[in-house]
């Protein structure tokens, strides 16, 4: 018999996993057993890459053997080129999304899922995810992207493609741990969603992309832009923030990047996105979004019990490296395409179809009459 | 705490609906209270996808409205034109996920999920997915496809442009009835997949895209076509079966068609099937894959105790009404857009995020060391 659990299958086990794990109570996260603040800031995105897709952090020669992989990945296909002049003028996840959906007509792998074909399409997913999100960026500029610099990582070139020129060191280690912070996040809805498909035992390309329809959510993924957009409407400086919160509160408005479904306690994320909020901020010169996150921090935990979550510090970081708005769940999507990938090659070692159930709760016993009698 | 349900989310419920009911043991598929028994020959597809999306059988000033809604609604946009010549060498459903994806870049509701919004997309969908499907199949053939016939419905439009010529009447009404018996099924994994992305209030055409993704799975919507290439692939005729059962069964591969996650009894899709199968083999001249199909039945039932799903009789039918074998899923994606955007409709009008847990089961407490120290 079925069992209920309406509330969105929250504490329901859907699937065993090794790759990530969370405690909410705690407010830890952990990939392949390592504590995220054993590892934020002292691994970069590659070893990241390689640790959750492949089960370890790499050694130096593995590592070398990554990143030369996933530069000669980075070339995107006919039907993605053919696209980019079609979707300038789109939502960026839509956008983004058909792209990656194409690359699956160009992937010399794309009939194949044996372990061996899932690792090489979740290399080259992961190194082209920042080349479409470059490429779709500058198409709608009319422009197109400067060449990759084989000095730099992933972090690095996307800064590099996406603002024309070279980031400092420093910014694109902030960047970089960015990415690593972002990259897995156990059965979040956009690696449900791949895990499902998967489980159908379709392919990489459709679990992904599914994915990123998921992501694009403003429940999900788009919980970021939201937070920058909020932080932007707020006139004046941070002495504005009390009052601003006060009143989306009195109004039952909900606001974005506080609380989180699993953490009852701080996103051990936003730890780390604090800090380089700060840190950006006396770089760049310019802390007021810096200033007005923590004040809305504070206002928000003394009168809502609420922890600021991934993706609210997220958005003052994602500014301050001069990422546009509607491009910080893109980014996001830059990152999980590392855990997304890594959950369907695990769904696929040992899979089982996700079925669930539904509840019946519509009108019984109707009959047919014919239609001139309705 | 975590409640462990690891069994691919078997008997869980996750979501409530009254859209479409089973009774498993009973072996009954219930339509917003119509039991399909009831309606299946005496709606059209059209009638149907009133019912699912909209809640009730049509008036006919209701269906007239709709039919020409839907007619209105054929034209793709310019992203998916500009697709069709790369993708001809695909595999289908990456093909038509694909489009399906590009087809929101052009939809002028992408960026709203309003009701009426989601309805009008709702319609538009399934209005356009026959003919991304006939018109994927004409260019493959370096063709295009016959006008639409303003006196044909969905069914008869389409095999009309697939076959390029008008189906007889009755044909038209057994292609018609197919569609209606594969509309809706409650939480099957493509269905649940457009709700989980939905649930994070991402728009209709995401959700629909990852729908395709995991009717794609050879264990979902691929079940059907691997029936055909399986009675294709027996030598000879009906006496060869019994033999080719049992010797599949013996090397321990897994029979296509045949049991199902909830029915514990015959599939009520099935008995419908089952007769369009004996008719066309009659209207055909053609019983070879119909009696096969009967004889492996009887087999498979004899010998596993396991009854023929909707994918079984589906083959032998799709192939006498002409339908390219590896058309088998995306003529599935046809009929199931009724069901998945009635679904997501349904979903987005009361939102709760689908977010289940998962357990734990890699390594614990590793500890980072500097790469050259691994």
């Amino acid at each position: 018999m079925a069992e209920k659990s309406p509330r969105g299958l929250a504490d329901v086990v859907a699937a065993s996993t090794s790759i990530s794990d969370i405690d909410g109570l705690e407010g830890r996260l952990i990939y392949r057993g390592y504590d995220i603040h054993d590892i934020a800031g002292r691994i970069s995105f590659e070893e990241c890459v390689h640790l959750l897709q492949r089960g370890n952090l790499p050694t130096q020669d593995q590592l070398n053997g990554l990143a030369a992989e996933l530069a000669d990945d980075r070339p995107i296909g006919r039907a993605v080129e053919s696209l980019l002049q079609y979707v300038v003028d789109s939502i960026p996840m839509d956008a983004l999304r058909t792209m990656v959906s194409a690359l699956a007509v160009d992937d010399p792998d794309t009939a194949d899922s044996s372990l061996e074909a899932n690792r090489r399409k979740a290399t080259r997913l992961v190194a082209q995810m920042p080349v479409l999100v470059a490429r779709f960026h500058a198409a709608r500029g009319g422009a197109t992207t400067p060449e990759p610099d084989p000095k730099l990582g992933i972090a690095g070139n996307f800064l590099l493609q996406i603002g024309g020129e070279p980031p400092s060191e420093r910014v694109a280690e902030i960047f970089d741990e960015c990415l690593v912070l972002h990259a897995d996040h156990t059965m979040n809805a956009s690696t449900f969603t791949a895990r499902v498909i998967a489980a159908t035992l379709s392919d990489m390309h459709s679990a992904i992309t599914g994915a990123m329809g998921a992501l694009r959510g403003p429940l999900h993924g788009g919980a970021n832009e939201a937070v920058m957009k909020t932080l932007a409407s707020i006139e004046g400086d941070v002495e504005n923030v009390d009052d601003f919160v006060r009143a989306e509160l009195d109004a039952g408005r909900k606001l974005m990047g506080f609380g989180h479904r699993v953490y009852k306690t701080e996103d051990p994320r936003a730890t780390h996105l604090r800090k380089m909020s700060e840190e950006l901020a006396g770089l760049t010169g310019d802390s007021r979004y810096y200033e007005m996150s923590r004040r809305m921090e504070q206002v928000v935990l003394d009168t809502k019990g609420l922890y600021p979550n991934v993706d609210f510090f997220a958005a003052s970081v994602y500014h301050a490296l001069g990422i546009p708005t509607d491009l910080f769940t893109p980014v996001f999507a830059i990152s999980r395409m590392s855990g997304w990938t890594a959950h369907v090659i695990e769904q696929h070692e040992d899979n089982r179809l996700i079925r669930p159930e539904s509840e019946y709760t519509g009108p019984r016993d109707r009959h047919w009459v014919p239609v001139d009698q309705r």
